[in-house]
């Protein structure tokens, strides 16, 4: 059994954090810098942007991460040091001195950057602030959840515990979205925590398969990020026995680390820039797993379907039109359409044509905050999930002067 | 030579064009269907949507043109007759109407259809204002620019004159844009006439040959419309020599159409829905055309570069970041990215990674209306040019509820 508890990434045993305002960012009233700590080596498993354009702190996190072992997460927001000459050179340095202060090795630093790219980042507010960072180091991770945002407007923090060989398990993680947030590896930063023991191979395998049904079908925007990056550290200070293959236990470390992605999928795209409402679509009835993933992610990537949504417009003509050109190979024909929200369920297009319906309930439904999306292909049996969020004029107000 | 003129579907010899309102848009201001008529039948080719979701008048116009002839263009616009059970009854309707008034055969006529996805098409409207329709034919084509528009906010004509075989020559068109413009196959509706005498089949190989460098590099919002339709009618009257292979004639006259058909890929980008900026981004330097292509595709589509030129703000780590994800094979570290306008240019990221320049050079430039994006891979010899907009606020307000 899976079961929600508060508390996000300090919520498994042995491991704490910290966020404060070091002075990247010029409002004193926003966190710019968070800290994560494990008390012991932990195993350590992560993904990374598919974007050719990395941010340097991925390149030093990937090189760090090859022995499968980390102690503690570095990240920053406000600058997201990618696109810089002396970026490599910078990472590295905030992993040694983050190393120093925590007194462990600098290739167990996990560094991650958020923020503007392609403006030089000074290390020297983070060298400054670092003592106090560590010092601060606590059980509350709340503030770490705060220092990773960037525009988002909630701290996203999220745990549950679970049951392996008898010991009671916690996995839980902080994530921040908002924009440049596409389908394709990751989606902005994400750092995971447990205290159940598995190996790094395992926990490797466990989140790229996990990625492939949540982060990579969530969007905000279309644009995949150059600084994404999911880690999840696994410090085994629950003491179950390590778990090494496949398996019940195996199973059960999948179902609790994505029922926690699954949730940070949704408030990322809740929370996305500018975003007054979660969109969740999903095609059920397809012929293969391939066409309903792409169906989905054509559907929730629409600009179009995303205004309609905003203006609770219950235009599926441009859902079966977004259908029509993903590229996928759909039965157009046969496809149904449902909105469906906390204020009903409406059938507004069968085998592929309009059927009549109520404009005054599809508005209702359409006005809530959480809105389904429904397709079913009738054409086999495979079904996927897609998050992502209305497009709005806040989206273009926060990127018409993003830099200043 | 080519030589911009006056006018648009009726400057070629022998066309006549009519747009009025018949009834199907509320708004009795609002032009809603338009006719274009050749004094005799002409060479016909045509290039489509690749949405899989189709509006009924392609299929049907499809059909009509499988001679490689046409002798008139029925279009209206306010309901694009797609996802409609009755579809393609409508639209074949349409023609028969059509072709009875203009005393034509009904697979003479090209119809199309522009509007609202899945909502039943009224024929009635269409039925009664067909006489009006044909009688107004007149060689102003204006009306029928005006009567294809939908959140068009300025009619769209272009015309050139080119000499073939010492005859002068004449091409013009009118073309419908605005919003769910997507670089797939042909953007919304363009209808070209031409007094040239040439063959069916080199009349679609130019047409063919032409909008994978125009139409197909033009991105409003990234969605592609399921009704689509590029259409020229030659009808000879010029009374050059045939053009019936490849050679000095052809070549001049795929000149020709291309000049008219970037001049109208312009206009459609700079008319998008909501925009208030032409973007232009030329690629240069790459390895392969394919690769010029994708990229500067990726840099017209980016939701945050769009909104960024909305806001006049040089954030070019956005243009690397679109360049990184754009899925072709780019050596990032070696890209150059200028931007250009009438009040400048400005160089702000050299190898990959930024430059120190005058932000208030850089805000004056992307004040302007017309914005270059440069991009030079320094990889190769292969360019490509892709048209689109800004992202505005009055796009979300424009789409966010359009069908009320």
């Amino acid at each position: 059994m899976i079961e929600k508890i508060n508390g996000g990434v300090t919520a498994a045993k042995g491991f704490l954090a910290n966020g404060i305002h070091c002075g990247i960012r010029k409002n004193p009233g926003k966190k710019d810098v968070a800290l994560i700590y494990s008390e012991v080596p932990a195993k350590a498993a992560a993904v990374y942007t598919t974007n050719l354009v990395k941010g340097a702190p991925l390149t030093v996190t990937k090189k760090h991460l090859e022995n499968g072992l980390a102690q503690a997460v570095i990240c920053n927001s406000g600058n997201a040091n990618t696109c810089n000459a002396d970026g490599i050179e910078v990472a590295e340095k905030m992993s040694a001195l983050t190393a120093e202060v925590l007194n462990i090795k600098a290739e167990d630093i996990v560094v991650a950057s958020t923020g503007v790219i392609g403006q030089p980042l000074d290390i020297t507010p983070i060298a400054n602030g670092l003592e106090e960072l560590a010092k601060g180091l606590s059980f509350d991770g709340h503030s770490a959840a705060e220092a990773i945002m960037t525009t988002d407007t909630k701290a996203k923090e999220v745990a549950v515990q679970f049951e392996v060989d008898g010991k009671n398990c916690t996995l839980g993680g902080i994530a921040k979205g908002s924009g440049m947030i596409h389908p394709n590896m990751a989606t902005m930063l994400v750092f995971l925590t447990t205290d159940c023991a598995i190996s790094a191979e395992m926990l490797q395998k466990a989140l790229s398969a996990d990625i492939k049904n949540t982060f990579n079908m969530t969007s905000v925007d279309g644009d995949t990020s150059t600084n994404d990056m999911v880690v999840v550290l696994a410090n085994g200070k629950a003491e179950n026995t390590e778990i090494t293959a496949e398996g019940p236990a195996f199973d059960t470390f999948m179902k609790a680390l994505n029922s926690v992605t699954v949730d940070l999928c949704r408030r990322i795209a809740a929370d996305g820039e500018g975003a007054t409402k979660l969109l969740e679509c999903k095609v059920t009835g397809a012929p293969s797993l391939e066409i309903a993933k792409v169906t989905a992610k054509s559907i929730i990537c629409s600009s179009l379907v995303k205004a309609a949504m905003f203006g609770a417009d219950a235009n599926w003509g441009r859902i079966l039109c977004a259908i029509g050109y993903s590229g996928a190979a759909v039965d157009v024909t046969k496809v149904e359409v449902h909105f469906s929200s906390k204020a009903g369920d409406i059938l507004v297009c069968e085998n592929g044509a309009g059927v009549a319906f109520s404009e005054e309930l599809a508005k209702k439904i359409l006005l809530e905050e959480e809105i389904d999306i429904l397709v079913d292909l009738h054409d086999g049996d495979a079904c996927s999930t897609a998050w992502g969020c209305d497009l709005t004029y806040d989206y273009v107000k926060i990127n018409g002067d993003y830099r200043t």
